[in-house]
């Protein structure tokens, strides 16, 4: 029997979202639901679906899964919503800025029982899940070490920022569940530090563009992590294991393998540009992979409780850089 | 208005086709024709089309475009059917083993004056048309060589290699179109020698595995093409142009950007498997172009008349090849 | 006229330095100093030159500069009496295990008004020393942030760990300095965390064998350093450099460039095994440096001030980890 | 005993070979001889050897080496000399320009049962002979193809290629070395063709400066080779090797490994600019290992006869381009 799904969000993400929703066998784009009603005409009839309101959707019966792409701060609401109406939930990251927030909707969605997976698409992509992969399958022995730089090609503008949550919660709550997903290990202490290197307008609302992250595991592992929001050559976005047996490396994707030798030098294309590029199959994977989960009861890799976990994390390195201290988790 | 299309073979190569065919916006597949009724039913069940015959196809009025990938024997006569019956063409390579024949399906086609493309996939692909882009921006000069590498990971079956016309017309047809196309020029003398080092079964039906072939162009300009039925590492796809600026190479693609440091080496990723990984881009770029084409009455990429001549070079070679000279054009 | 030179310390480094000494132009090994007389016997046979001792080292008027290559504890000393008997100095780091003593010595040294350069060796390696100047140059602009990897192939023993100073004194005393002379900036606060990962026995001394470094500049820019002991693929020493244009990255050298591609794997060699390989150029240019500055009154690129830096930055990250709080200097 | 050795030729070449010679151990030069009477002197006072004339060097009874680095019309005669004086031989490439008196001169040196060495350096390259050493140690089986890119910064002037013997025998007799030494094969036929695509000066020579060789060995391998006198990009020294079971591909060496990282590319160093960098440890290499098959009676990797049958190559490619057509040998 074809799943029927509800899209919330006709934005940039939720357009993703819908072109991977209707490439999956016995999956239908049902309804689109957005506040900009001539954004979700036009992404509903794009893949003949139809425009509806949340209440609606909730009520239909025949709808088994949510895919939620809305802003922010809609997501704990829309999460529950679903949960309560017995539908299966694919949701963007974050659950929410506020980790107690976070928390009670994770209550709420386990009581309810339904699927609930977070879009972190880094762990579906495919270079970052095959290192995974060899890292499992004892390739290096134990995980010492992890390195991650993560860097957006530029910054958002600053009337974004200002309900990002700030840095740590809008950018490196991606760069935290590739730890705690890599290293399959929780922080024992977190330490954060960051500067506004790129644009002064960064500061004026209070964040930072450019972090260092140093973290000890429960465990005695090591990892740091660097972000900032503007690199000039593109999206970059790679990591490093050691372990014990050697090292394994997530270098960045490129557009094309063309290489140039000139009289100035031999080059090669910048990395993918942006997300959108970069995790464009890792995008297609997550979705085939709760529509998967949902249809043969299988456990998704990123629950909720990894969503809240990445908060919780996002939380204490805004601490450790707000209030200048080490804080124990 | 929906562009309907019928396509001739629902085995590897049409099934790629039909993926590609109904991913085009505004363009549907409305038949499928095959020997085999049992494969042209499965794939036109899972695209939504009916199972016809090659006689009802072409009297369908509703059928604006054929797309064949059918076995090479057919390619000729259905592309001659199609052209009588006003179908915009798209076929796969080679037009026919027969350069004379080829010829006269070409001219047919070309009086009917239809749309026609044939599919050399590879002038598509993201790596190779990016770095022909960059050719003729000038950024490397004037092109003085070009070094082709062109390896399967494995011969086909010796039944195969029977009706295939030999490697030159079989396998090397794509590099030689490759050489056309980068160049932008014609051959003057071809000289092309070859080996049986893979498997000694290859010689007892007449060819080769393993070719090296050196041509000198119209402009004076050097090609040196080597290809090889069996490259134990995977499907080997680079060229490099040099310049009189510079040199540009086109890369093999890695399925993944993962490097594993060990206490014994420094390691990537092999190549793509073969060509339907490494080429999965090319195909879809390549149907895209073809209904592109087709609907707003543009040139095409690779025209028969590009079909012909890659024929001609291969007989050229072969030629070359059995009768140890070097072959004038 | 010749530069006549008198070499404290006949063990490996003293080798380098010994070999590095008669090569150049003008200046001539005439006396080898230490406490193995066997190893001071073979080392100054092999370069014409003779034993002695310190104090006749210091006595002996002809002898214009000293190269110290001996233990760690002899440092200070041989560059105080050096330095009062008014010849130039080369000194191995660090000048001392102690800040304290280390800035009495620089006092002496700096009042004497000799020569005296610090063997940072990689501040002359030529992939460091070629980044520096295209950092320099602008090529990135303005330096953001620095990302230092320093992994050695394998712990020294146990003893020699008791009397090291720890591994921040020993071991990353190279990362501090190169991360004043990249960023050309200072460090306002230090946070080190450190674990015993690869042998137990490291901890039973009191040191860590495995650390991450997050240091924040005075003008704000971010460092990142994490260094082990034990890298199963050998020697690694990497560090980038954001800028606000792009990023500068120096990469490990390779024995050779050969790759290999097989059915497993694309592979190319590990780096250079260890210093001794991976340094060699820059032993050689750091001495003929010197010299230079000697024989022309140039100034030194690394400084007894530069030394002395150092090592408060290692005594800095020593306290944050043992104290595990943030060290602001 | 000290060897002591007469070196021929104060040039470019000679001056390398003379820093090489003299850092041998047990090895001296003891005299320079040179029509260019200053620069004998210069090159000999550096290194405190003597000005000779090849009289006086014959009849030294002391010395029982020569290093032949004079003009290529020497090299015979000198050779011839040395042997019948009973000395051993280091002679640069090319033996003659003459195959039919190379022979003649290989004769002399064989009847005399001296030490006779020619310098093809590229043996001794840390790649190209760790490649080839894998190739032995079977890493990727047996060898089915060979493909060269050998192509210099620049050409030399117009009156160099007049009396260079033309582009076949003046450079690609490294190519046809490298091609003989790695295969470990001969020759069954050979193609060549060239076009003037650089500077139309050098067809006013009756010379051309770009070419394409297509080998196939007496074994059923193939190789092909392509060379120009002018790459942009600088030096560009790379072969691959295609076996039954794998790649190996020498790549070229970089001066740094810096990558930068920009808004235009990722690039990375060009190759080493000229052979005087990429071959500097070659030529140490084989510097070291003449003189130790000398002192221990071991036989030398690059004979006399590898030099006759590189020639020979060179002849057989020279007469094809000329001729148009394919050469048995």
């Amino acid at each position: 029997m074809t799943m029927q799904v509800a899209l919330f969000g006709a934005g940039r993400i939720g357009k993703i979202h819908a072109g991977n929703v209707v490439r999956q066998p016995d999956v239908a784009l049902r309804c689109v639901i957005d506040v900009d009603a001539a954004a979700a005409q036009a992404l509903a009839a794009q893949h003949g679906a139809h425009v509806a309101t949340a209440d609606a959707a909730f009520a239909d019966k025949a709808i088994g899964a949510v895919v939620i792409g809305s802003s922010t701060d809609t997501h704990a609401d829309l999460m529950e919503r679903a949960a309560r109406a017995g539908k299966a939930i694919f949701c963007e990251k974050p659950v929410d800025l506020d980790a107690g927030r976070a928390r009670a909707c994770a209550d709420v969605v386990q009581r309810a029982g339904v699927v609930c997976m977070i879009g972190f698409q880094r762990r579906f992509d495919p270079t970052f899940a095959a290192l995974k992969d060899r890292l499992v399958a004892g390739e290096i022995g134990d995980p010492e070490m992890l390195v991650v730089t993560s860097r957006d090609p530029g910054a958002p503008p600053v009337e974004y920022l200002k309900r990002s949550g700030g840095i740590f919660r809008d950018m490196l709550i991606h760069d935290f569940d590739v730890f705690r997903w890599i290293l399959d290990d929780d922080a024992a202490t977190v330490y954060a530090t960051g500067s506004v290197l790129t644009d002064p307008a960064v500061g004026t609302v209070g964040d930072v563009d450019s972090t260092a992250v140093a973290i000890r595991t429960k465990k005695g592992r090591l990892a740091l992590i660097n972000t900032t929001r503007r690199a000039a050559y593109g999206y970059d976005q790679r990591f490093e294991v050691l372990g014990s047996k050697g090292m394994l490396q997530a270098g960045n994707h490129k557009p094309t393998e063309v290489t140039a030798a000139t009289a100035a030098s031999v080059s090669q294309d910048k990395p993918e540009h942006f997300f959108l590029e970069r995790y464009r199959a890792a995008y297609a994977i997550e979705m085939a992979h709760f529509f998967d989960a949902v249809a043969h009861g299988k456990p998704v890799r990123t629950t909720i409780a990894d969503g809240v976990a990445a908060l919780e994390l996002a939380d204490a390195a805004t601490t450790s850089w707000r209030e200048k201290r080490i804080v124990e988790l």
